[in-house]
């Protein structure tokens, strides 16, 4: 049975002395070998178990990952269902928090003691044209944590420097993981809509763990909060985190009309967190003529379709918006730095990674798993 | 049987001293009554008959209409098989160039004898939150030439002088015609393309009336242009008109990868003038990565459907271009008068215009028809 | 002596049924003569007394002017000493919120009944390449309140339709007044400063009539605000609008510095409120690189002095900022409307204006006069 | 005596085989010592010797620089004379083209046997906030070719392979070589206007080195070019490269007034490739109201003055524009590689270099020198 911690376990809070510590010493006693989560096939067993701590290379830094999120590409990654295949054998996790302990000759970017994140991209070839323009996500050497390259469900992980996350000292680290990846990818889809302070932004799926984050991201981004979501209690946990406009699938029958109506012309740009297909597609009616509907989970068959007639005549937009790069990443995480952004999640032991794995299967997560690498 | 003029029937320079008078006088003989063509109901006859001169309100500048083009939305306005009813008795046409010869009260952005266009949009409140931002067109009292206002298939046509085109002195006005409507689409279509220099746009319907006018367009914007059409003499012309890469869909298998081969990863942005349900949803497949597809034709029933998982994976954009603005349109027209574009007209007498949307019904229109309003 | 009022005078709380009244009889009885203050050249008497009510033109509306806010460009043109000359005799003012009591015949954005206000640009052509853009302050034809055309320091003024102010039914209307130039001008530098959410904007002359405005607009716009003013009670007024850093010029010595210091770097964005040439050219040198100095005040003879090599190795920008358009009228007003936004008004009398004038000629004014055009 | 080539060398037409060969072997014999051009201290001797061939770090490529192209920042470099200090002993040069030797373990974007650029920014950190957002010429940790790291003055430089640029096969690698800064420069200058395809952009000294430079990529972006300069000969040059109005400074009196009636109402952008104080004022008055004015060059002693009022009420931007990132260096080298830019260029031996500072420093230069390192 898994041990939740019912109040944020706060790093930095729990353990000052020892942070302090490490930053004064600059120099830390690497082991040879680590507690990692380790599968050897894809589907095949989880092993809770000792493996060799890696090395980094000449541009890499070594983090002590402190914590790591867990994310449903965590799932995809262990099964093995995605058209892209893992490395293998492979330890997966993708948003890591902790210490800089090492790091390679090239590296002048990073202290040792530095705070880091092991995010989604874990580098890339830096040089092609998409590099060039920032699109790193979009390279076609990209290296992905938890994927390609072994990831944060171990004590040590590696990281191109360039790619791997500032965190600013004082940090909570627990609490940083998931804005890592979930937290960067909302936060990108909101830049990405195109929508400005004063402006209205509906949320399909406002009240889960992505969802959740992205209300308190738009309010604090200067953008009036209109969230769809269904369900018990939902609402509640909307307005706390600042949403402005709620509205219950499971009780409005006419979601366009509702959302035009009370965004007086409809939403000036469209978050599509849920990836229900008719929920994407259904957002096509309610936003504004001339705005944006932006997609951005990865659901394995869902298909857009939008007829052309109105899309012309509205002039609106559909846009993908993929993971943030380094300057996204940059500013989500000073959003949370700054205290705006409370992160939803629930401690576990790094022990406790299969347990999880067979909740996200049962579709019975709630928030946003994080896990402690000492345990 | 049409009679076509072979060469371009350049009203400046066949008439110049007639306009150098007209605009020395700047006052006008305006008669009573003109010739027109007026139908009664949608799909009823078209009559080319004496009609009388409309008399501009205050805000209102009355257009001698010398050539207006004839574009695909006057045969949908002449059958009434769109969502929105059309006025009755209607005078159609939204691509008429000509000179002002009266203007209401309020008027002070056009003089008499000035050269004026009439185009779709004719008016907008200009005070709604689509107005305020340059959208005129999403106004939702949008007033339409030759749909809901009488049009420039009459001698004598009214436009609200805000959205009236103004045409510099000395412009071909039967060249002009079509680009009121046709060119100013394209050219906006580009614009929303977001396209920059030295980057590869792709036009889907390159070598059709549209499609000819948007690959010059492309050009002098500095953009690479990569044609596709199908069919005999599709590809010269393409090129003769600027173009770089041209795909014959009639050779060639796989678009897609003809496409992402000859600019090295795909299109940075595509433009489908063609309506075709196939050629817009294999536009998908050739953009480039953070690339826009651009949606600019009517289709009736088109719908395109995209893969999400691909959508945000690639980080592509998927844009409707409605017409362009005020701006859009004078930008549109100064490439024109200088030169830059050359506009394939045929032109006929405004008598023809019934047999002229007889060939538009049985698809036999190559190029744009011009219509002469002194025959 | 003036009798200030001690609290907001909220016409909409204290009237209610009045308001109410006037929507539903939508017509008014509009008298023959109203109280006005009026000069008859520049520098000379200003008188308050009877003149004659306007009559619309077909393109404009008739306001009765509830309260007009009192800015410092009204004495300039009464003074005269502006390179452009003034109408004569002229009404001034150009921040007022009233009633739309009549309207023309092609006004087709206002109902009687409507709240509206007017604005510093009364009109202007529409139809030029800059109204084109969007860009009406920067029209040849600019009709200016209170400068070209009577303005608000009248019971009833009249404005163009398309430039008068759309005001939501329910506004306070005497908070507002201030906000239609003053409010608009510094949403509109913060606009044109490109500074995005979570990023540092250092506004110059903080705690002024201006400062105080651009503080909140900040805030609400989801920056981070670093404010420089000078003098007792500022840094408590700047923190209780949502400031974030201080910086007293009274007391720092090397403003660059403790503003680089406090903002990591410099600050994103500039907005010179204050029109000191010394606090303008300081702001060069705390500009982050890549960052954007906005000037936004209209001194006589300040100049902006700028080293070309740092200018270029720093990358930034130096922007002029003038009054707002349409679309930033309309969001202004928005951000107030929605509460977000006090307005640090004081109520007099429209016959107090005289007074109002020598006082501000002796820099003795603090925060924003608002006259009620009953008294 | 300077043995000037009269015409252009091109290394791949000439030595076709070589290259081909070189390429298929992707192995060089890569000898201990080179020719190179060292100066020990600022303004000392300039010695054409030998020294030794760096090894490239891990992240670094080893290039076999075939031409240079001489730039004035390397006269600063020698002299010493601007605030930033110099490596000693030094070797000069930023515009190195020639062909991958060798590469550290890490690079993974360049092959052995391709062409490669080493430019002004020869390294940064990457991981700053300055290098996420690509501004990576302001990196606090920049690295300089033939500054504070040794440059293309020799037969075998390294940099960064992040930063360094990619040439296309085939290219001419004695005219590329002037793209690498001075291009890539007015290139990002141009970009940095925000000029649109069709507006007008002014170019102070626009048939000098890099003038005729910018002249001929505005042009390749669409835009209309008016130059300004004086003397025998440069209204032809200028009109050879595709300028469309040209101003003599020499004949014309009233500059603003002459460009202001040439563009019908001032250029939408300005160049300031000259650095004359006086040239760089007059242009804030004849940019046209919302335009953007940009300094390009970096003059000791300038100093750029705006008067407040006018600035304002034209709404005007005074930009800086540093040197290019890594999507600018891209896109203006394709520009190139396309046949869309001639290089003005003048190939001498990398021996005749002091020769070449002594007519710089005597301001004989006219056009671009290059340097073949093999003589």
């Amino acid at each position: 049975m898994l041990r939740f911690s019912q109040t944020l376990a706060r790093f930095n809070r729990l353990n000052p002395g020892a942070i302090g510590a490490l930053r004064l010493s600059s120099t830390y006693n690497i082991p040879k070998t680590q507690k990692g989560v380790i599968f050897y096939e894809n589907g095949g067993d989880l092993h809770y178990k000792d493996i060799p701590v890696p090395k980094p290379k000449s541009n890499e830094i070594l983090v002590n990952v402190k914590y790591s999120g867990v994310c449903h590409t965590d799932l995809h990654a262990w099964k093995g269902d995605w058209p892209l295949a893992t490395k293998l054998p492979l330890v997966g996790g993708h948003e890591g928090a902790g210490i800089v302990v090492a790091k390679g000759e090239n590296v002048n970017n990073f202290e040792i003691g530095d705070f880091a994140g092991i995010k989604w991209l874990n580098g890339s070839c830096m040089g092609c044209e998409m590099c060039d323009q920032g699109f790193e996500s979009n390279c076609a050497k990209a290296d992905l944590s938890g994927y390609t390259h072994d990831g944060s469900f171990q004590q040590y992980a590696t990281a191109d420097s360039v790619q791997a996350a500032k965190i600013p000292e004082g940090t909570d680290l627990a609490g940083v993981a998931p804005i890592l990846c979930a937290g960067v990818t909302v936060y990108k889809a909101l830049k990405t809509s195109g929508a400005k302070p004063g402006q209205w932004v509906a949320i399909s799926g406002a009240a889960g763990g992505l969802g959740s984050l992205a209300v308190q991201y738009a309010e604090a981004m200067g953008l009036r909060v209109l969230g769809i979501d269904g369900g018990e209690g939902k609402e509640q946990l909307f307005k706390s985190l600042g949403g402005e406009v709620f509205i219950d699938f499971t009780k409005v029958k006419d979601i366009p009309a509702a959302v035009i109506e009370a965004t007086h012309g409809g939403a000036h740009a469209v978050i599509n967190v849920s990836v229900s297909d008719a929920a994407i597609n259904g957002s096509i009616h309610y936003v504004r003529p001339q705005g944006t509907v932006v997609l951005v989970g990865l659901p394995a068959h869902a298909v857009v379709k939008s007829d052309v007639f109105s899309h012309v005549v509205k002039s609106i937009s559909i846009k993908g918006s993929y993971v943030g790069n380094r300057a996204d990443t940059r500013e989500a995480i000073e959003f949370f730095s700054r205290g705006l952004i409370k992160s939803p999640i629930k401690v576990v032991g790094l022990s406790d990674l299969p347990e999880v794995y067979k909740l996200m299967e049962a579709g019975k997560i709630l928030g946003r798993y994080v896990v402690d690498t000492e345990r």
